[in-house]
């Protein structure tokens, strides 16, 4: 037994409540090394006498599962509901040769009758407390988004564009070029949007700044004048509302913009400004272009985003710079009826103000999501009393590295997402924010060099996962672009130029989720055929007694895989044609997708 | 290399500031499997154009220092302090044979050129951010503490002990027992107290309760009226002030007691009792006796500690609930002035209820010391924003297990305290509050079997500790006692028959403990030697150029032992003497310490 291998920890994605009554529990043991691990657990005050008059702890044992396996570890799970809400727990470990080993509190100890009455060799998860709970909005799960980067959707109203605007479409964007899309333009569309399915919108930021990207804002309290007003952001919400389409802002609280008043105070009048708290400032003058205030130097006099002096970073540890942003962010949600929240660098701002602000939020309206820009493992920050969720990057990648870029091989593949899985609590993985693409990547089709089928096997596989998918704009019908400026490109909205097949793909994507929605947000995962040769990648997400199977070839050749029927009658879930065969083909570079009748 | 073994995790014990500056980075690898490991870090927006024009982030490399070992694993560690607060790191490890390997973000991958200037392979630590730093009361690492159960201390005041009162130390404490023990009692010894050396005194809890323990709280604003009143109680904080001595209360939220105002009003009106909510009721009655209400049943119809009816658990995620006991919380400090809060049952109550008391302690003192009574791994209260410490009972069982009852060998009390250290990040183990015995457990001279020697030698690897120690009344002049209730003795005050040796022995240990307490508190532990047979276990603590040497001998004979000078002069920290053999001679069962010049 590989004993250095073994990994708990309770209060942790390991042991943690998955609603107000069930807790789920994890351990790590090394691959292939252990054939069964059983849950022994008990109340922690439940004790009878013996028949020597002793008190004895009581016990339960159950085996826990092997849900997952990695690279290098098996994964193992168990859920229970215990009674009292505390839980007592400990491990007994078999090894594939038969070594036994019990596993708690003090480590690995000898397997005998001693340890297992003596509580302190236990693990203990003391109290279910429910107001300790992750809790995501339930609305999340069934709600398929689309990203819009608000610049370039469409021109709703050219009389607000800026005077540099250039006609749409017609050049690749540069960064610092203007095609005057707005919210008029996007109210346009919210038509066109209900009826490709989405229900949710996550618009890029859309408070007053100078840029196109508007990252570096210069005032929260106003929707940029080139994107509208307040009455144009009150009608998108508003209509979309109408069609079931949730809005969610972008909140760029790690930095302001250089331009907003309160730096340019700073600048002005530097150790008298009012503002100087707000910043987190090692010397003056800050003005850009002096002292190494200079882009990409490493000799700022004060802090920024990145080495970028056009975006100072805010002292969030400040009262009034909380107060601020605290207000801000109610503020759109009182006067607006906005439904969630991305936050923009969100790991470089610190926990405490972010506890604030769940807090503020949630208190302002108790279903507002919150999703953090973090591309690392982000545990710390999904604990339940900060974000709901994260951009979840680290999906992105593995997808991208077996779908589209073909750089790692079925077993890969599944050896990443299973490592990326177990790192959070379920709850966390039912929730996640997941996407292909986005304003800061390249997007999806050009990274797949123009290949469709590619494309549409990732979104599909995304779309197969927990977590709630998003599209950006333009991917349903076939936009392309390069990083950042080029993956900004101007929509399109030229019939003749759009992509139907794609678009129509991925309106019959979004519907198989929605009808699917249950089953794909909460099934468990499973893994049926995993095959680096054929590059056929077979897994189910089950639920009850509810079972979709899909079928992925990635390979070269068609390939004919076989149906695990048990009994079960399946109907091809894409075109709604019932199985009859005991197999089912899969065409090369296609999916197929199987649910339970 | 066994890959498998290798565990490190971002934002945790492994990867944590230390201070507003400095970060602190661990990892784990198999016990030795590994002959290096270098740290490979940088600021994350850190690049440079190579000579193709493309950017490569700029990392530095360090060799990681192996810190710890346990049975199953190495630790390695690292300290850096990131110029622009914000880290980007991973880990290139070399296993026995020489195979190497780059740890990070994406687990596991081939050590090449591409892999090292990839950012997205690290790990990261986004920002170091003052705000959500782990920091305790910088008192705390000075204190020595003195844990009074103040129905047992002494009886000041004979005017206000329970009618049923008994003669002081007449016999041995039954479960029901009073012996008049008070306020009073306590502030006659404070000399006594100042003279032992303690500077902080823990109290038992001394609000109004029915019992001689007084956990089943009547009446939280009012002192106990066998124990004194307000006034007695202002006079001992401000004598022990005074003296330079701290006070500590004991805050028993889990639960209130069965009698108090507010259960008595939910027994009297069920439904109808505006106290309904302070508490986790499932069915009327509540009455103890009725409906499965009877001590240790599993059929109660309402929450509890334990399965105990008299001590009803209180609903702490009820506004009214929290308002009330906040604002007892800092009631104590504002008009009293006391200094820290031990937790009782802290595991039991929830973290959002904690975060706000400590939130609200902070605000009304802000160097309050707030010990969670946390028996197993502590780690998620342990982050900064609830508890500053636990009462450290692991510690208490290695020391037990090793110095009193010779269960386990040196080596595998090296590997639990080394596996224990490693669990906590260096700010906690700082200041956790450490001891061998309590009100909740036998009497540390009863576990010895009476046996002194074995108590010192427990005492003086208590104190050579990072950490607050603390002595339980009595262990000073040689009180024993089994479990509860006997661990509750009255104090002994007669001269004649407390055990002056002991008494001596404790303050030159205290004293000793004052001498170095700043290397005892932040120098780095070292183990030297570690001899299973011998039972010899040396260990140093070093802190810049300062040293302090440890001898412990728990073998049967006296042991030469060599010093490795290295060019240092060392005196013998326990009676002055210098040193100016090569070798020090420590008895058995006795030990010695040297501390450099």
């Amino acid at each position: 037994m590989e004993k250095s291998a073994v990994y708990h920890q309770p209060c942790s994605a390991y042991a943690y409540p998955y609603d107000k009554d069930t807790m789920h529990i994890k351990i790590r043991t090394k691959k292939d090394d252990i054939q069964s691990v059983s849950f022994i657990y008990g109340d922690p005050f439940n004790f009878v006498k013996n028949e020597e008059n002793k008190y004895k702890w009581i016990s339960q044992r159950k085996y826990m599962i092997k849900v997952a396996q990695t690279n290098l570890h098996d994964y193992w799970f168990i859920e229970t509901k215990p009674a009292f809400r505390r839980l007592q727990y400990g491990f007994v470990l078999i090894s594939s040769e038969g070594e036994s080993a019990f596993y708690g509190e003090r480590g690995f100890s000898k397997l005998e009758k001693k340890t297992l009455i003596s509580p302190d060799y236990f693990f203990k998860f003391p109290f279910l407390h429910e107001v300790d709970l992750f809790k995501a909005p339930e609305w999340v799960k069934s709600t398929v988004w689309y990203q819009i980067f608000p610049e370039r959707f469409d021109n709703g109203n050219p009389s607000i564009s800026p005077k540099n605007v250039l006609p749409w479409g017609s050049k690749n964007p540069g960064t610092e070029d203007f095609f005057g899309g707005d919210l008029q333009g996007i109210i346009n569309h919210l038509d066109y949007l209900k009826d490709l399915g989405v229900n949710g919108i996550y618009l890029n930021p859309i408070f007053e700044a100078p840029t196109n990207h508007k990252y570096d804002t210069l005032n929260y309290y106003s929707i940029d004048p080139h994107f509208g007003d307040k009455e144009t952001f009150r009608k998108l919400v508003q209509e979309s509302h109408k069609r079931g389409i949730r809005i969610m802002l972008d909140a760029v609280f790690n930095h302001i913009g250089s331009q907003s008043k309160q730096w340019q105070d700073v600048v002005k009048n530097e150790e008298k400004s009012p503002y100087k708290e707000w910043f987190h400032i090692h010397s003056f003058p800050v003005t850009e272009g002096t002292n190494g205030n200079i882009e990409g130097k490493t000799t700022l006099s004060f802090d920024t985003f990145a080495f970028t002096p056009k975006m100072p970073k805010l002292n969030t540890a400040n009262q009034e710079v909380q107060n601020y942003l605290l207000d801000i962010a109610t503020y759109w949600i009182r006067e607006f009826d906005i439904d969630g929240w991305r936050l923009d660098v969100a790991n470089e701002v610190d926990h405490a103000f972010w506890k604030k602000f769940h807090h503020a939020v949630l208190k302002e309206k108790n279903d507002v999501y919150i999703v953090g820009e973090i591309w690392h493992d982000a545990w710390n920050w999904l604990q339940g009393d900060e974000f709901h969720s994260v951009m979840n990057y680290p999906l992105t990648q593995a997808i991208i590295d077996f779908f589209i870029e073909d750089k790692i091989n079925a077993m890969e593949l599944v050896s990443n997402l299973n490592q990326h899985f177990m790192k959070y609590m379920q709850n966390v993985n039912e929730v996640t924010f997941n996407l292909l693409d986005s304003h800061d990547t390249a997007r999806i089709l050009t990274r797949a060099k123009g290949n469709k089928k590619k494309v549409k096997q990732a979104l599909a596989f995304l779309f197969a996962q927990s977590g709630s998918p998003c599209i950006y704009y333009g991917t349903e019908i076939g936009l392309d672009g390069d990083n950042d400026p080029l993956c900004r490109k101007c929509m399109i909205w030229d019939k003749k130029k759009q992509d139907e097949d794609m678009f129509l793909f991925t309106k019959k994507l979004i519907a198989l989720r929605k009808k699917y929605q249950q089953i794909l947000s909460n099934g468990r995962l499973k893994w049926i055929l995993v095959d680096n040769q054929t590059r056929i990648l077979t897994f189910s997400r089950n639920l009850g007694q509810q079972s979709l199977v899909f079928y992925f070839n990635q390979g070269e050749f068609d390939e004919e895989v076989p149906i695990n029927k048990n009994g079960i009658s399946y109907v091809n879930a894409w075109n709604e044609t019932s199985v009859k065969s005991s197999s089912v083909t899969v065409p090369a570079k296609q999916f197929v997708v199987l649910a339970s009748k």
